[in-house]
Formats: structure tokens, C-alpha cells, sequence
């Protein structure tokens, strides 16, 4: 059986009051990247051929957000917040020509796993007309219930119109549904909101598919997967489950979390086997270490790749263009930004190496600043292998360092060294006899006529 | 009715053995705030006539923190420690003339709650002569019992003195009682010492008041509310406590704590809402964030104010003083003390600002130093708006940098820049041919000779 | 009665496939120190006459960290792994010669208490033959069972093995066993292979002994103590439970942890009374605090002592050889390496010492480093009393600052400088007047010309 092509269509419209936020409800994030970021990496295996993102509240920001987190994705509009069945409705003009599935997702509801999607699909493929994804918790509260005859489910039942005989069902509805575009539009354009809150439910499909003689089947899901978020608190939990998850993923592919409690991960993070990652390490969007990697306390990472060998930290902060090659090292107190450190460079203390290519076995001083930026441009700093930068040099890009040169500490390079040169700029020491007494007692004379002077 | 006048009594004098600690156990700090602090502000809201503390083991510590934490109480000393009633008695001199009711709490008792000592009041308001705090719980271990008949308290039973069905009782006595200062001091001064112990326990004046036909009323709290401290594992549990409430607070208030269990706050840090705090920070007394700051991992701020849009971090340290403006950027090993940053300013890397002022949309390159300390006082930066401070910038403060100015990097700033100049103070860079790589040939031969010459 | 002499035989040969590791699994860490020197660290208080370690998988990693750990340690190789009894086998000719006691530990057991092994010595001297280690545990899953009568042990049987009374039994075999060495090598020499694996079982001395009339007895520890580690997860949770024991030790010793979830200890940390550890705190091995220090937040500290009122942090990194004498200050991204801060000497900004030595109340201004580096050998910088030291000095070793003496910020120093002079190394200042303002109108323009040029 061929796969039929798939879209989705992802609610992204609510404001979130509970948030508290000028911020739309599903840009807030969980593994540093946003919820809706979230909704829509779960359909990326399905390879969908349509992904429609619907905005309302601070549509502008989800629409952005929706071109940087899926190119391939389109956003329309709900400029009024007339209920769910409404919201898929505006993405009628964009599947009007489409005939294959459609399945509905959350934009506040990160964690629902392919794998379930995918179970969905079967479903609809084993001969349901619409699947609904429901789970069963023993403790159901106010969750909408799926009342179901056999293996049908016959409708959804708000909570709050539930008989007692509902409310005792177990099995709740998740919101995710999937059925043919068509009969999902023709299901939607029945729906009325002659209801308490004057809203159109999308969850009204289900009784007025069965109506048709049309059957509705339920797939169900771990709950943890349905986890949806409404506040700042919610916000933590699912940081928390999804924190716990991704370390779990990374220590059973054979990494080292010495306190995995204190290490944050994201979404992206790829850690190789026998990495060593000590207490208290947080990892932002794209970064990629090769095997036997060591990531010492208190360090932070973006967009860096780190090779094999290499020591990353305490203290090291890698930005985004960071790329350490094999047994580099970086730390105590060390940020690299848009730099190529080959093989065996050290730059070990306190140092901002940033737009910068370091060749092989180089050594970088304590205290060297790549001045990369004059208050308008950036430039770069090319230095070569086996060259040894003292301590405290100042690297006045462009500029550029050759094989086995080397700077004496304290100098402000401004133009290149050749291969093998020495470079210095530094003034002569002079010692003055007894000046450091005689300042000392001017200075403590002063403090004491300053204090004498001073009310109380 | 008008609210009658009211006192507090905090009895402070323990030693706190089990803490095995030089530090009177009253001035071990939850939340950045000594116990006895904590003690003291849950009286603030209540506006206290007169505020006292019984002072006895590490008197005098006491003594100057309470000046510290409330200036306006006053301080008794215990000088032996003869029991609760003796302590409370130290205060009768500075309650004689007193005709209000006074309220015994405890330094290490840290979470008495505001509104529970508003509901003791009204306790007495409808007219308990006594009013003692109790706690229910399921397991109430060695705890006193409160005995009673109908609603009232007839007597308190140390657990070493209840008899079987006593012990079966799970109202336990707080330690916490509300009394007119005439009739408490009255009911103390029959207090007896005929015990195990022989010491005065205030627990004995609820019995004495039953004697006289009075009405002793209990107010039960949460048991969490009447948590004590007399060991550093205590100490760390209620820290916990402490943090899991105040983090819980700041997220309903409208900010993102990415890893609440990771973020440690003070008893008054503000945070407004759409900020966001990444894992691992620490905010020592005295921090106030505007809506919309976002603070990056591992930052450590005290005694801060931060503006709109600013971002603090990683890896920033705040210091008393230091005020950041709108859209302001601190961070990556940068630490600022006593500084007004306006608005836009940016300390992006490796800086030290102390005692300075820098006007709007300045940028001080990385490695830049506020030499503000010259063994005896400390000096005065001021930097104007739009100044270019190139890297590694020596501020020998007291100076002053025009608007708009330039410092080249590596200079050492002694003298005012006038506004539009550029200040620089460099030695001329000299390239020696050949000289880093004759300096390698010697250096690696010498480590030869000492590496041959070094015995097995 | 004396105490016999006692050998111990360590079993460390296994790969730990579920590790994904090339190292081998005894070598991962718990609490800084590889799980094989916990394992060798418990038999230390019981002044082992043999220590004997059964290499395997990664022989040579393990032989070495053997001599490292435990230089009295002798290692022997098993080539093949064909089970315990084998391994233990591989023991025999290094204690042929030996007439004490001979106890089996293993590698990957980290947490077996020396008292435990104290109660097995006691049950042998009290006449058991053989004394066998076990745990009472209500879930007792898939491990060996012990199966006694009275008070003996008849024999082990695996789980695999077991019949359904067999496994109701809930005493379980940890497998660690102490007898006599001569008996111990004759029941193995007896152990056959006829199982489903083909591999020696050690726990078939067990039934053996029991056919020779001897008797064997069971000593039962705490089930925490039998925690062996096969996965990462199961490492990081040996680690947790490390951590939360070390954390009360030093919480019950009277030190102050204000977060102690967030402070990591070695199995070596040496923590006074009246110490404050912060939050986010990490301890490497060889770390000695005297009482009364205080640790700030986002420290790291490996090999270093700090002596009595010295604080440390935030942000201070110790490592090995960093010695503070009393009331030293030592923080905001300050690096200290093999040098010695004498009483009162501050380091608060920035600064990377090393190989140093600094004398009493010496002001080290921010960003100074010492240069002790030359590409080849480390030199060696010392700093007399009293000395003050400008920001930003470059001190390059090895050179000497007098008592009393001063460096002028920025200097590099090369020179000694006598007791009481004021060094000074810096270039004239210069103001060019407008300069600043002419550079930024190119820059712009420039700015402005590329932008303009770059195709869209």
C-alpha cells in the first residue's frame, strides 16, 4: 500500500492569557527552541506535503517564527478567536485542492511522539474515516471524554455536559484528530455554536461524522504526550519531562552526565559516545560533539561543533561559528565566537577569540582579546600553526599571524608577523626607587584628611 | 473596630547547638536573609508598636543584626537560659507601660505567615483572652500537644509529660501565643520552674490562664508554617522550601524560570513579568528586574536594578550598585559594581566596571578595567554617549571620557579624552625577523639540558 | 583474640558492554575517583596485607589506575573471561604463599562500607568457613538467592536456575565472600563449568563447602551498598547517591550547604565547621577547607586548601597547588594554579595567577596575569608583602616584586622591582583631538559602500 500524502494543520492562534505574556503562547520555549518549533518537528518524518500554521494572537511573531523554525511551512490567519473548528477552517483556501489526510495538532502541545502520528495513519489506513487521539488516565478531571461503542467512538463530550455516567469514562480526548481533507472541511462546515461560549468545537466532527453512518476510531497515547501548556509553572514542567527525556536519550547512547540533573539540553543537542559532561553545563540550539569529548563544569555552548579529544571548560563559552578540532582546548574563563581552532590549540584562560582561524598546536596567552570590531565591521584574525601568542596580546583585525610567530605579551598587534618573526610592542620598564613608599604615604594622608573632613 | 496596638517578642537567645556553629543560630541565613529576619518581616505588615528581641548567646551579633534588619525594634539580653517564660520575661521592662497585646515568635521559626498572625488577631479580637498557634498534622512526633475542651485550649502537654491518649492527640503547640502585655507578663510571673528541666516554660501560662476562668482559643497553620531549625540539614530544608514557594511566586507573576530548581532568590527580589531566567542563577539580596529582562545562565546578581530589554549574561556579575538601562548588555565574564550603564551600553566580554558612569549606547571593548582602587579610595569613570572604549582599556580613574570618543586598544587611560577624540597610548610594534623561531631553538634546548640534567 | 591478616582480591576484568565505553567500566567515576578506587578505598581501614586487582578488558588502563590508586596494589590478568571463580583463580599464585583470609570485591561495587567487611571478619572469627555477603530486599528481581537453614547457607542459586520457592526467598547474593586463602583456591579448583553459560561460577564454593561439612554464613548489609553499575543511568544514579551521602556528612559536620543539591563533593573533600558553600559549587579531588570559609556560587575548586575567613568566589577557579592563607579573597573569574596567597592577599577581578608565590595583604589588580609560561617551561613569579599591583600588569616569570612595591596598571613587567619602587611600563598618552569623530564617519561610509555592494 503506497503512503497517501499528508498535512497538517497546527493551531497556533490562542493568546495564552495564563501566560501572563505579551509573547504569543506557543513561541514560549521547551529545549530552547519554541513550542510551536516542537508541534512541528513531530511531523518532519511523516514528511508532510502541506504544514499550515494557524495564527491569531501576535500573529506577526508566529509567522516569523514559522519561516525560521519550517521554511516549507505556510501561516494563515484566525483574526478572530471563534473556536477550534473556526481555526482549522481558515486553512480551507490552502487545502481546497488537496486530497489527501489532514491531521489537526497544537501548537501549545510539543511532546505528542511521530511514532503516535504514525499509529494514527494505520488507523485511517485500516479503514476509519476519522481518528481521534485519546488517552487514558485514571484521574481525567476536565478533559473532554470519548464515549465509545465498541471500538467507535460515537462523540466527544465536554466535561462540563458530561452526565455522571460520562465523567466516569476514563478515556480522554486529546484534540488531535486526523480524516480525508475533504470530509474533514465538509465535517467542519456542519459544525454550529449553539453552546455556552458561542464557539464552533472541532470536536462536534466526531458525533456528526457518526451521524453520516461515517466511522470514528480512537488511538491512544502515552498522557504525557498530550501535555499541554497554559502557565509559566506548566512552562517548567514540560522543561523538566523534556529535560529528563533528552538525558535519558543521551546517556543510553553512551555518554557520561556525571549530575544529569544539572546538564540542559536542546532539542538538537548531538553528544557522542563516551562523552564526559561534569555538573552544571547548559547546552543551547546546534551543537554537535564528536566522541570523547570532555564538557567541564559551569560551561555554555550554541552552535558549536566540538571534535573528538577535545577539552571543553570550566568555564568555556562557545557561540554560535565555535569549531574546535581535535584536542583543542578552551576554558577558565574563554569565549570563542566564529573561530576555527585546529587541532591542539589552547586558549586557556581568560581570553575572546572571535572571528578568528587558528592553525594547528598554536598556543593563546592568558588575556588575548581578538579585537574584531571597530563599531561597525567585523574582521578576522588568521593565526598560523605552532605560533605562541603571549599573554595580553592585542590582535587588531585583520590581521594576520604567521606559522611559528610569535607576540611578546603585552602588545598591541596591528599589522601581520611573518612566519617565524617575534612581535613586540611594549614599552620599557622603568623602576622608580622608593616611589611606591612615597605615593602609599601621600595616599594614606589624603584618605585620612579625606575621613577627617567627612561628617559624621 | 479599630486595630488595638500590638508588640512582638522574638526570642532569639538559643544557641542552637546541633547547628555546631561559632554563628547564634538566629543569624544562619534562609534565602540570603538570617532566620531572624525572616522572623521580623512577617511582623512588617502588621505594623508593630514595639518589636523586641531577646538576645542572649551571641548577643552581640544579635544585637547589630537587628539593627541591621529592623531599626526600629530593640534588643534584651538573656543572659541565662532559663526557659521560654524567662526569655519573654527580659522583655517586661520595655512592655510595663505597654496596653496592647503582644505575640511570642521564635528567630528560627523563619515561615510564620503574615496572614496567620492577622487570623490570631481576630482570634483575640472576638474575644479569646489567649490565643496560641497549633498545627494539625497526621504524625506528630514529639511535638506538644494542645489539649482542649469544646474550642478552647485547656492546657499544653510537653510529649515527654502526655499520657497515652494525650500523645493520640495531633494538635501540637506551635510555640507561637498571643496575649494583652498585662495579663501575659502576669500569667509568667506565676510560671514555675518544678520541672525535669528546671526551666520556666511558657507553655505553662495556658493552664494558668484556665485557672483564672480565662479563655485560651487556638489558631492552627499550616505545619509547614511552624517549620523550626536546629541542624544545617534543617537549615538546607527550609532554604528548599523557601525557594520551591518563591520560585512558584515569581512564575505566576509572568516570568519564565527555564529550570526552577536551578534559580536560588532572595526574600526580596522583584522580577517583572515576560522575564526570563535560564538555568543557574543566583540572585542575592537587593535584585529588581523589569519586565522583559532576560538573564542568562550562570549570572550571579546583587544589589541590581536591571531596565526593560536589557540582557544580563552569561556568566555576569552584578554587584551592589550596579544599574543597568534599557536594552543595556552585560555579560560573558563581566562583572559591574557601583555603575550606571544607560541606555544600549554594551560590556560584552572579560570587563571590570566599578565606580563608573557610561552614557547611552557606548560600547566598552572586551578586556576593558575601571582601575578605580589605588590602595586607598576608590575613584570615579565617566564615560559619555556613543564612546568607542577599544579593548583592553586601562580606565585610571578618577577620569572622564568625552562623548563619542575613542580609546585605542591596549592604551592605559590616565588623562580626560575630550569628546570626538581618540586617546591612545601605545608603544610602536616591531616585527624581529627570524626571532621567535631562534628563541624556540634555545628555549627547547634548555628544557633538553634540565630534562637530561634531572636525576631518575 | 589479634586479627588475622587479611587479603583482598578486587575483580575488575569486565568490558561493562552497556556502558558503550572504551574505557573500561571500572575506570568511569563516582565522585572523582574511579569506581575501582571506592572499591579499593573501603578495604583501607582494614589494613590489608594483599591487595590484589583481576585486570581484564583494558588491562593496561586498569593496571595503571591501580598504581595510581593504590600503589600497594598488585594487579593479575585474567586473558579469558570464564566467570568468576576463574578470575578469581588468576589471584592464586600471588597468594599461594598465604595463611590469612581472602575476601572477593569487585570493581563496579562501589559502596560496600568498611564496617560491613568488619561484621564478615567478625562472623569468621566467630566460626564460619566461608561468610558470604547478602541483602534482604522485598523486590528482589533477577538476582541469586541465598538458601539457608538456620543459620547457614547451603548454597547460592541463580535466578535463572531458581524453582518458584526458591525465588520466594528475598535473601539475596551480593558476591562478595571471605574464607580462608587455601581453602578459598581449593573449592574454585573444585567449580566446573557444566552450566548454560560454560563460564566458573564463585558462588558454587558455596554448595561445595557445605558437601565438605563447613560451615557458611551470611552477613547482611544495606542494599544500597550491593549497587553495581552496568549503564550510564545507573552510573549517574551511583553518583547521585555518592552525593547526597558526602552532602550530609559535611551538612552533619557543621557546614552550611545552602543548596546542597547543587554542591558536587569528591570522595576526598574536607570541609570545616562554619563553612558556607553557595549554590552551584563543584569540588574536584584534594580539596581541604579549613572552618569558617566561604565558597560563593559558580566556584570550582580541585587540589587547593583555603585557610580560616578566606572567600572564595563567585567565580573562582582553584586548581591544584592553589594554597589561600587566612582571610584571602579570590574570585570574579580569577584563576588560581600552584601558588601561594598569603594572609589578607586579594585577587578580585579577572586575574590568572600561577606557579606564584604572594605575601601578606598584597593587592593583585584585575586582569593580572602572571606570565609563567614561555612555550617550553613553567617559571615561577613572587610577590613580596604589601605589594600592590596595578590592573592589567603582565608579570613575566620569573621575576620578583619587592615589599611594598607598586606596578602602574598596564605595565608588563620583565624586570624585578625592588622593595618600596614603583615599576612602570606604558606608552605616553595621546589625544587626538576630533580623530575619533573622523574614523567613525569612514567607518560608516565604508560601512555603507559594502553594504550597498553586496548583492541581495
Amino acid at each position: 500500500m503506497t503512503q497517501s500524502s499528508h498535512a497538517f494543520v497546527i493551531l497556533a492562534a490562542g493568546k495564552g492569557s495564563r501566560m501572563l505574556s505579551d509573547r504569543p503562547k506557543v513561541l514560549h520555549q521547551v529545549g530552547s527552541l519554541p513550542l510551536l518549533g516542537h508541534a512541528l518537528r513531530s511531523t518532519a518524518p511523516l514528511n508532510p506535503a502541506r504544514l499550515i500554521v494557524v495564527a491569531g494572537h501576535g500573529a506577526e511573531a508566529v509567522e516569523e517564527a514559522t519561516a525560521r523554525l519550517a521554511p516549507a511551512a505556510r501561516t494563515v490567519r484566525q483574526t478572530e478567536q471563534l473556536g477550534t473548528a473556526h481555526a482549522v477552517d481558515q486553512a480551507r483556501p490552502l487545502l481546497a485542492d488537496f486530497d489527501g489526510d489532514v491531521t489537526v495538532l497544537y501548537g501549545d502541545t510539543p511532546f505528542i511522539r511521530t511514532e503516535t502520528l504514525e499509529r494514527m495513519r494505520a488507523a485511517r489506513q485500516s479503514g476509519a474515516d476519522v481518528v481521534i487521539l485519546g488517552f487514558d488516565t485514571p484521574d481525567p478531571g476536565r478533559y473532554g471524554r470519548l464515549i465509545t461503542e465498541g471500538d467507535r467512538v460515537r462523540r466527544i463530550v465536554e466535561f462540563k455536559d458530561a452526565s455522571p455516567e460520562e465523567r466516569a469514562v476514563t478515556l480522554c480526548n486529546s484534540g488531535v484528530v486526523m480524516a480525508p481533507a475533504a470530509l474533514l472541511f465538509d465535517l467542519i462546515a456542519q459544525v454550529g455554536n449553539d453552546n455556552a461560549s458561542g464557539e464552533y468545537y472541532l470536536t462536534d466532527i466526531v458525533g456528526l461524522a457518526n451521524d453520516r453512518g461515517l466511522t470514528c476510531r480512537a488511538v491512544t497515547c502515552d498522557p504525557a504526550e498530550t501535555l499541554g501548556i497554559n502557565t509559566r509553572a506548566e512552562l517548567a514542567g514540560a522543561e523538566a519531562v523534556f529535560q529528563a527525556a533528552r538525558r535519558a536519550e543521551v546517556m543510553a547512547a553512551g555518554a557520561t552526565l556525571t549530575a544529569p540533573e544539572t546538564v540542559f539540553l536542546s532539542a538538537d543537542t548531538e553528544i557522542g559516545q563516551d562523552c564526559v559532561i561534569e555538573p552544571h553545563v547548559v547546552f543551547g540550539p546546534g551543537v554537535t560533539l564528536a566522541s570523547g569529548v570532555t564538557i567541564r563544569a559551569f560551561s555554555h555552548l550554541e552552535g558549536a561543533t566540538v571534535a573528538s579529544g577535545a577539552v571543553v571548560g570550566p568555564y568555556a563559552r562557545l557561540r554560535p561559528g565555535a569549531h574546535l578540532a581535535e584536542d583543542a582546548r578552551v576554558g577558565n574563563f574563554v569565549e570563542v565566537k566564529n573561530a576555527e581552532l585546529a587541532r591542539g590549540v589552547k586558549v586557556n584562560h581568560l581570553s575572546y577569540i572571535g572571528d578568528a582561524e587558528i592553525g594547528p598546536a598554536s598556543n593563546i596567552g592568558a588575556g588575548t582579546i581578538t579585537c574584531n570590531y571597530d563599531g561597525f565591521l567585523k574582521h578576522k584574525t588568521t593565526i598560523g600553526s605552532g605560533a605562541f601568542i603571549g599573554s595580553n596580546t592585542m590582535l587588531v583585525a585583520p590581521v594576520t599571524i604567521g606559522d611559528g610567530a610569535n607576540t611578546g605579551s603585552g602588545s598591541v598587534i596591528t599589522r601581520d608577523v611573518p612566519e617565524g618573526a617575534l612581535a613586540i610592542a611594549r614599552a620599557r620598564q622603568d623602576n622608580k626607587p622608593g616611589l611606591a613608599t612615597r605615593l602609599r604615604d601621600l595616599l594614606r594622608q589624603k584618605k585620612a584628611a579625606l575621613t577627617a573632613a567627612k561628617p559624621e
